[in-house]
């Protein structure tokens, strides 16, 4: 086990009161409530350091305590009590992304919704909103995102392998976020700044999804 | 009656603040307005000393002298001017339980539309999120939960035996959490902190499903 | 123009500090946005001295000087450069009422909405509720309450009296409050405690009422 | 380049902290999440400065240097690294008119429904609510206010013409706001109170309008 010494300690304080501060504010938002969701920042890519909320914490005020570091194989490097969550292997298949270096999850009721509605078509399209823009890399409201949507399961190693394989799907790619059915959301960016307003974006378009379903 | 200074007054203050907290944030999130919702803590369990809210107090901000102390008979073990709950009659059936170390009732507008809209059903499963894993002893989505509806009453003696009588039922156990058809929700926790949880996953819950009758 | 001296400096105080503190809460809950609603209570009996805010004001954060202190006939009697509110005079014609000591005067999108779904019928029950519990003298859920609505009017003398006129309706009595179609609720209490539980009990019953709608 | 130090740095300061306060508000309330919106303030007439949030910045908590000053044709005023949004242009072209000193744009979900559901038709009429005496220089509820829709695009230059060119419709005027389609709102005031009035005013009618669409 490598000692907590090898991992910056100014980055690790630093990114833990990122994720305490993410943390309220999703809690407040009622997207990780009931000690739901999780959350990683990766704080060194060589060796690979990948801080990440422990197992079924109060997600209103997290703790200094309530993180552990993991390395590639998501073997726990800090010294500690916690464990890191069985969905940490969702995480760590994500952050093998040379661009990705924060992930997210939440459970929110807009996502578990539209999750179920299409969990049978396997995902969805978000397409022609401005906010789509707030998407890295997307540049106009001219275009269409696909939301991928798997079955919930308990084996994440299963479910990570299901997930990697569609990523790259050639007519429908999964660029920013997948849903699980039933269960919440992942996202994912180059920092946990651009992983927070990714659910940002994906929340609020859930929402104006959901609610133009009664418009009629 | 027994004096006050039988009771831990470490253990008082801490669950007060407790309380006051939880309250607090009951308040915000819609569920314990218009002084209604009622919360106890169990100070000891030999003898027996519940903490409980104070009859029609206003949950955004409890005083501290916001609080009785009550025997399992429901006698004030504290000098105060205030009145116990006439709906500390559940709070007692239900810490009876000696798994049971605090008990939280609430008003929401979700569970007032299940409990009305399910109530001729005298309940409703829930069944196949993965927010169910923050109900205590469930650790898969894969599985049900029977939310119990009993109709209102204010003779609360007769509605907690009532109660009591279905809580082992066999096909429809009540495990977690009941309502009150047109009043409110109760569940319960080995502590506060999993009875708060047990609150937010329900009412997560209570919201998703109403919502999704819209969806269609 | 009686002097300000004449008005107790204690209760003025206390009754500033005490709307500013639920002028903020209404505001951030959504009942009183875009410089809506205004608030009022009563200082003194005899002689008359009805302290209420003053027109036009961000309900978000009142200053001391967002008050105004008048007669029974509306004159004001503190020195100020603000107006009170036309619809001062809906608050004086409910504060003759000798159990009356506040008037709260609100605008919610729930209100509004059953405010010209029921107009035509000049009002609705609320039938049935545990809330209903929260209304003064109230003590049982198996009741019902009427909830006039009168057509909205910019002549609130014309107003006044024509509410006056139904308070004591024999089969349809206004207990607790009234809408004004399409603009807001008007409710009391005998002090502002009371007043602001009848608004929070008003409002989380019409979001029952409005979203029960949509559960066929 | 003029310098900074042409700009009077009291209302600088002001200017900037009464956005930043604006800002965190919209942001709680969800009418600015994902970096999303911009918001200006005029500075000064002539020489013309207006004060308006950096491109893409998070609305939740904007630093002082997230703020740029622009002179009428756009031209950067201050030092800085930041540039002003594309969307300037609107600010602009609505800071033109001698009675306006602020503009607010912002993205809400129920702004967004109604956009695309009254799109094709051009806008939509709000009729009726006392909450409309919240818009500048309207005394009455009996009146009627058109909210005009245009296509979204990323040319904003030419989106500006042709709002410009509505603007003073004599069936249809655009007095104090208008949408663009799945993207957002924009409003204006004298003053930054007026127009965060003015949005406070349009969010609420927007949810009173979607949610009466279920009502039946």
């Amino acid at each position: 086990m490598a000692s907590s010494a090898t991992i910056p300690p100014a980055s690790l304080d630093q990114g833990i009161a990122t994720l305490q501060d993410v943390s309220n504010l999703f809690y407040t938002r009622g997207w990780s409530v009931g000690t739901s969701s999780n959350y990683s920042i990766l704080l060194n890519r060589e060796p690979f350091q990948l801080l990440v909320t422990a197992s079924g914490k109060d997600k209103r005020s997290l703790a200094k305590t309530d993180f552990v570091v993991i390395d590639r194989a998501g073997k726990i490097l800090t010294e500690t009590k916690e464990k890191s969550s069985a969905e940490t292997g969702l995480h760590l298949m994500l952050a093998q992304d040379p661009n990705v270096g924060s992930v997210l999850h939440t459970h929110s009721v807009w996502g578990t919704l539209l999750s179920d509605y299409h969990g049978d078509a396997g995902g969805f399209w978000i397409q022609g909103y401005e906010m789509l823009k707030g998407l890295a890399g997307i540049g106009t409201h001219a275009t269409r995102e696909w939301v991928g949507i798997f079955p919930n399961s308990q084996d994440i190693p299963a479910l990570a392998k299901e997930v990697q394989a569609k990523m790259h799907d050639e007519r429908k790619p999964i660029r920013h976020g997948f849903l699980i059915r039933n269960h919440g959301l992942y996202t994912w960016g180059k920092d946990i700044h651009e992983a927070r307003r990714h659910i940002e974006i994906f929340e609020f378009l859930f929402e104006v999804l959901v609610r133009r379903m009664s418009l009629r």
